[in-house]
């Protein structure tokens, strides 16, 4: 699939301060910049580095107080894969995990799933296969939290969400993760351009790692989940914000949009096929 | 129903402090104390004084570092009633509440109900009549927290075990408390003496407000819970604890009974009556 | 002195609701209502209740969906006392309170005061004399957490702002509250109409149990404090909202004011006066 | 400097689960294992894999209820660094961090740097460089939390010490790194063995990444900070507790220790030195 993706931050710099982006497409082996631009009015310097998975970077300091924009546009082709496979019917087996996953088992700052564990068997823990827990663990999710704009901030953990049952999507993957990692099943955060999104922003999702692939899912349903670019993976939102900001600014304008380039675009989602999972690798 | 009940709680002190005790069986229209005796060793000039609930409560200034002993038997019928009737069937008037009653819908220090809202009216808002909603709540509370001795401890509050779903009776009656006001159900903390309670302890429980009477619940189904004295009624432990202690000391021994004296004692339990709720009065 | 206050608060109601307001002026020995008047539009009938300390409830029942607006004005003659003496001098005596200011000693939804032990002690705990103290702790509140409109909400407490160290008026007053109990000084919430207040709104404070009489403070230090007009007393927030509500509505405006009738108001403070506290009785 | 060290650690295995131990010597170029041995009785098959900052995971599969126990001993050789010099004395510059560096400016599990902001800047926000910022930070902590044994537990994190002032070494560690991020330079947990420390387990410190250097800190001052032998580093103890269990067990027996080799140890300690800081590399 080919996507036109485009973000536009506006910023208002009160002193000097330092910003990192997650603005631009991820460069993975399943998803391939083709095109992209990136401006900034005034002009700055910037200096992009990558993170192991792809994420890619981009930091920007700021001498003086000034307003400024930031630009990026970008058309991606990306790849997923459905996997029917019997893979998925098994369950995770900590003793074979690669050594860079083991990280995403651990509770972090949005997701702690150390105290989700006795929640997390209860309700799932009877599920035989990893596959069909995540499925129902985003079911859960979706059947159990409401999404309402403006009901967290960038403080709210799944900690919060448990008792609290209201979020964005954010916080619904965030969710997914802790419980997730609270059956010892490794999960990420994910961030992307996501087509359909209404209305549009960026878009946050998780995955999980079973049978030596990352799923991918949205507890959300906003969205058909074959039609996203991603931007960054991370532990949660700490590691894979849009804009992780040291310094005093304000952000007074934002607009993203993301759109198919084929006609063809013909949408997936794994609550309607709970025997295919997808995997943007 | 006659019970014999006694505490010995024995304490270090190790500075001048001041102990506020809820030990006494309450004086209620339903419950009269037939026979009592408090001492204390070394002795001490202790003050009693009463809530307008019923509840005793004494004070004691210990002005030097020593070792002291409490000592507390009764003799103490109880009267409770089974209420099968229609009031049970309607729904909480709030502005039918007499004042008095009104602070038992706020939320308190163990029992956060502001934030259990969503959960609350999402699992039991739907079931239609109050008392059919608070026996959902224990049931749910007795079905998905584990009671794990040792595993809370005296800031553990209802957001902490809606999460992390485990705790001590203390712990299941704040989170019945808790669920009930987030439903607008006033509900008050319940200690007391409990007969056939193993091991032997102070228990905790807890009431809620239904047709213009306080139904007892106890989520922990430990007991059966018509073998129970009252001690104290409160919005939470905060307000009802065994001892409330300012300064510096350490309990090193406690010993609790109850024991029915009339041979007669035949256990009711709500959760097997339905149709029939039980109130102290 | 003598005040004219008003209060506007307009809702739109969306199913069967029922409030709570805490809006009149509270009729204490020490406060008098020369004229008030209450209107709702459109008509409904209210019911009013009192607490034991003076505070005056309202209990209004919406049975449809409705906008609705409530309307509140009054003449309010306030007397207070600066207390200079040597009552100020001593420390709190447990033992020699009133039963019915203990439970301003217990933690409370919104004053988690056993938690905040020890930095109270360690920050407060060498003062010599209570007053001291209560004035230590308000300048302490005032130089270190930032008064910031917006930046906290309804499930904020004192355990929040220790921490994050910015909030509004009702955050600063449980802070207040749960430094004093922390120390074992009884301390309560003191909502009010408030002169020089800007922007106009209503105001939330603090009183602590000193010598036998509720002292007040304002961390905030916004306004001259003897220029208020109690409201409500509680144990925090949770007792003494402007507005408790159990249904589903939506404030969509609220207009409050507060002017001096006498032309000799000569503002006071506490802080400016470190020998005198004020008491609203 | 050389240090024999050893851990003993001995398991009850309930059901099939999987250990991840952080008990062996770090790799690093200031840090040499010049002998080792790992026993595991009865024995298993062990997995070793490494992290890029030179932490060893070892990795371990039960599958039936058993009683185990692992043995680790090695002498280690370390060498550190005094840094006098004018590196540190600048503030960080986050535009010139290395890219690895990065994430430990995000908040994590234990170390909620965003929420502690405003205390941070308030506190340390005036201090001119950064070495000193952060010594003032560990002083701080030094004076204003409690060592106290048992206090805490696996979930207690740097927003709890920050209210309840009590904790062990983890919690020290945690508060130290919250407050670093919070002021935008770097920090990261240590764990090690620890010479001189009484009575003898693992130890918990910070690292703080100044003038492009980890300079080491510990806030208990339990130790001389020149006798660590290091295990592990990562963002908090969520990435670097000394066993990660996946599972159901219980670990009856510990017993860690750690030696200096030769004569002629000499206790430097950051706080006597406020010129010299300790980099471990």
């Amino acid at each position: 699939m080919k996507f036109k993706v485009f973000s536009e931050l506006s910023y208002e710099v009160y002193m000097p301060s330092t910003f990192i982006f997650n603005i631009e497409g991820a460069k993975t082996v399943n998803q391939t910049i083709l095109e992209e631009a990136l401006t900034i009015e005034p002009q700055f310097k910037l200096e992009a580095f990558n993170s192991q998975n792809g994420t890619r970077f981009l930091r920007l300091e700021v001498d003086n107080p000034i307003n400024f924009k930031i630009n990026y546009t970008a058309i991606v082709e990306t790849n997923y894969i459905i996997i029917n496979e019997r893979p998925l019917r098994g369950e995770a087996i900590i003793s074979k995990l690669d050594a860079e996953v083991i990280p995403y088992l651990f509770p972090s700052r949005y997701c702690q799933s150390d105290k989700l564990q006795r929640l997390a068997t209860k309700e799932f823990g009877g599920i035989m296969d990893d596959y069909a827990k995540v499925v129902a663990i985003a079911d859960w999710i979706f059947n159990n939290v409401e999404y309402l704009s403006g009901s967290t901030n960038s403080s709210t953990s799944a900690l919060d969400t448990i008792s609290e049952r209201a979020g964005v999507c954010r916080d619904f993957a965030h969710l997914g993760i802790a419980l997730c990692r609270a059956l010892s099943i490794p999960a990420r955060y994910f961030t992307g351009y996501a087509f359909k999104l209404n209305p549009p922003d960026f878009h946050a999702c998780f995955e999980a790692y079973i049978g030596g692939k990352w799923l991918f899912f949205d507890a959300t349903r906003l969205i058909p989940i074959n039609g996203l670019v991603k931007i960054a993976n991370g532990r949660d939102a700490a590691d894979a914000a849009v804009a992780s900001i040291f310094g005093s600014t304000f952000c007074n304008y934002i607009n993203v949009g993301c759109q198919a380039i084929d006609d063809d675009f013909k949408p997936y989602n794994y609550w309607d096929n709970k025997e295919g999972g997808l995997c943007y690798g």
